[in-house]
């Protein structure tokens, strides 16, 4: 610690990645416009963001196309149908999407960068997964991808089990590592220990190290600037933190907080106040007191989720009473 | 760094305060009913609260009895009529006032502690009233108080001025000292700097260190657990955050962090179930864009108060727009 500020600088290699569709689609089965994901776009763009996430490469048969959005596929003519002939080169923004191991028809749906307007896959994997995922990096990679690999829900993960994830992930051509913080579990003495594991782990490799932080505890920014403290190059955040439950980092705030001139958070609060918060009488994301209670027991916020879907919603005592009773 | 969990013990000195009425009220001129002051109370008993602040001691001249409610001047008879013939002896809780620099008759309004149920009092002052301050802290410790000096909106104050801010304070017999984030200004990075700055400044005393954070920034609660992280022995937080423009640390999820089995947080999320979030109609707030730009600008959050109070309340591009136009 001196007495220098540090906050006044800035990185330039660090990397924001906007997930808003991705993450924000779990809670409406993707749903979303295609007029909605170009707006989205339309203010990545504006922002100086690097990365905008448009939706899963998740399998049509165990998502039916009558039940999810287009955002739940990700198909090469739905993505153009958002953003067109994108030029990732010419913009500076990259387009990204999510597999999940398990999830996905990978082999069949994750075909050349050079025919796709989308530079980078994010492979997603809980910890019993780590086979297919080392599988469906190399896949990705061999196909032209930038690659990233995403253990979901690490704080239900043994140390001794992430450390085995990391020596698999560390033998990939993989570029990014993400610490998933999925049920928003962590507070900061444990994300640091975390990022010193990661860090650890890969140490004798050239893969980056991000973060993808969610709100429970209303510590996904917090976390967030945190692990950016500590080094991470890569940073998830969404418009008015929209995302999964409590949602995730909020992204007006990150570029708030960083000092590349490159960002500017005003197209973002456009955005978030034209297109986000006019979804709100249909999607109910963000922290309550519910998704306090899943963080803090570490679980996923499913229970929660369902809770604020019922007849109950309001009643937090008795989502306590129940929640802390299965203990 | 090391690899033990230092969050899975506790620190048995460390005092949590309660204001949500004293802080809450500055969003409705404290007119808060007998019974909502009461309801607050026995929460503050069920949960474990070490300490509960009931209000200011402000100047009747000042602030009119027939505009602000009773716990702006918080005389003995209206707490009593909240807490009745509270003992802190046999409870373990105890009661504070808030006493402002320039807006009190302290030596009037601030009685014999033994005569009253108040443990309490807390100074509040600006970077300018340090003298006022340090008279005030005199007085209510002769009277046989416990004593607080809380430097308001601190990062507007020049590092020389807090040392000797701090060199004043260190020469009276005040008790703690709080680190007060008014504006919700401060980054973790900037946090760590001021705790350092305030310890080092009272390195030779036994004054013990405090946090009191808002929730502009989203990180109300985040720089209050890390204040304790790095030491503060006192910690500030209100139900459901309720308080000033974005409001405070919540003390729920304070309380679910806190490992002293001591503390319970289920009663705090009942009384904010049934007697906080009621008040949502009437009271407006927690973090918002408004509160988010005057936090990152170090500014007052009055012009967002006053903003989402009018007719373009929904319309951030436009307050954005503003703050930034008047840099």
């Amino acid at each position: 610690m001196t007495d220098k500020a540090p906050w006044i600088t800035h990185r330039p290699e660090l990397r924001v990645l906007d997930c808003t569709v991705r993450d924000g689609g779990l809670m409406n089965d993707h749903q979303f416009s295609v007029e909605f994901v170009t707006a989205v776009y339309q203010a990545c763009l504006a922002s100086g963001i690097d990365y905008m996430e448009v939706g899963y490469k998740n399998s049509h048969e165990l998502f039916p196309d009558d039940a999810f959005g287009l955002w739940r596929h990700s198909d090469e003519e739905s993505i153009r149908k958002a953003v067109g002939d994108h030029d990732s080169a010419a913009t500076g923004l990259k387009l990204s999407v999510m597999a999940d191991a398990g999830k996905s028809d990978w082999a069949k749906q994750i075909g050349p960068a050079a025919e796709s307007v989308v530079d980078m896959v994010r492979v997603t994997f809980y910890g019993h997964q780590v086979p297919e995922a080392v599988e469906m990096i190399h896949h990705a990679h061999d196909m032209g991808y930038e690659t990233s690999a995403n253990l979901m829900a690490v704080t239900v993960v043994s140390d001794t089990e992430i450390d085995a994830m990391l020596e698999a992930i560390a033998g990939t051509p993989v570029g990014t590592m993400v610490i998933v913080d999925s049920y928003g579990h962590l507070y900061r003495e444990q994300l640091s220990l975390l990022y010193e594991r990661y860090s650890a782990g890969l140490a004798d490799t050239d893969i980056e190290i991000g973060i993808h932080a969610h709100n429970n505890l209303q510590l996904g920014f917090a976390n967030t600037i945190e692990a950016i403290v500590l080094g991470a190059t890569r940073a998830d955040a969404t418009i008015g933190g929209l995302g999964r439950g409590a949602g995730n980092c909020p992204m007006e705030l990150l570029l708030g907080f960083l000092r590349n001139p490159k960002f500017d958070q005003r197209p973002m609060i456009s955005a978030l106040q034209h297109h986000i918060e006019p979804m709100r009488s249909q999607i109910n994301w963000g922290p309550s007191i519910p998704y306090h209670i899943t963080g803090q027991m570490n679980r996923h916020p499913r229970a929660a989720i369902e809770w604020l879907d019922g007849e109950s919603a309001a009643d937090w005592v008795s989502f306590y009473d129940k929640e802390f009773g299965d203990a």
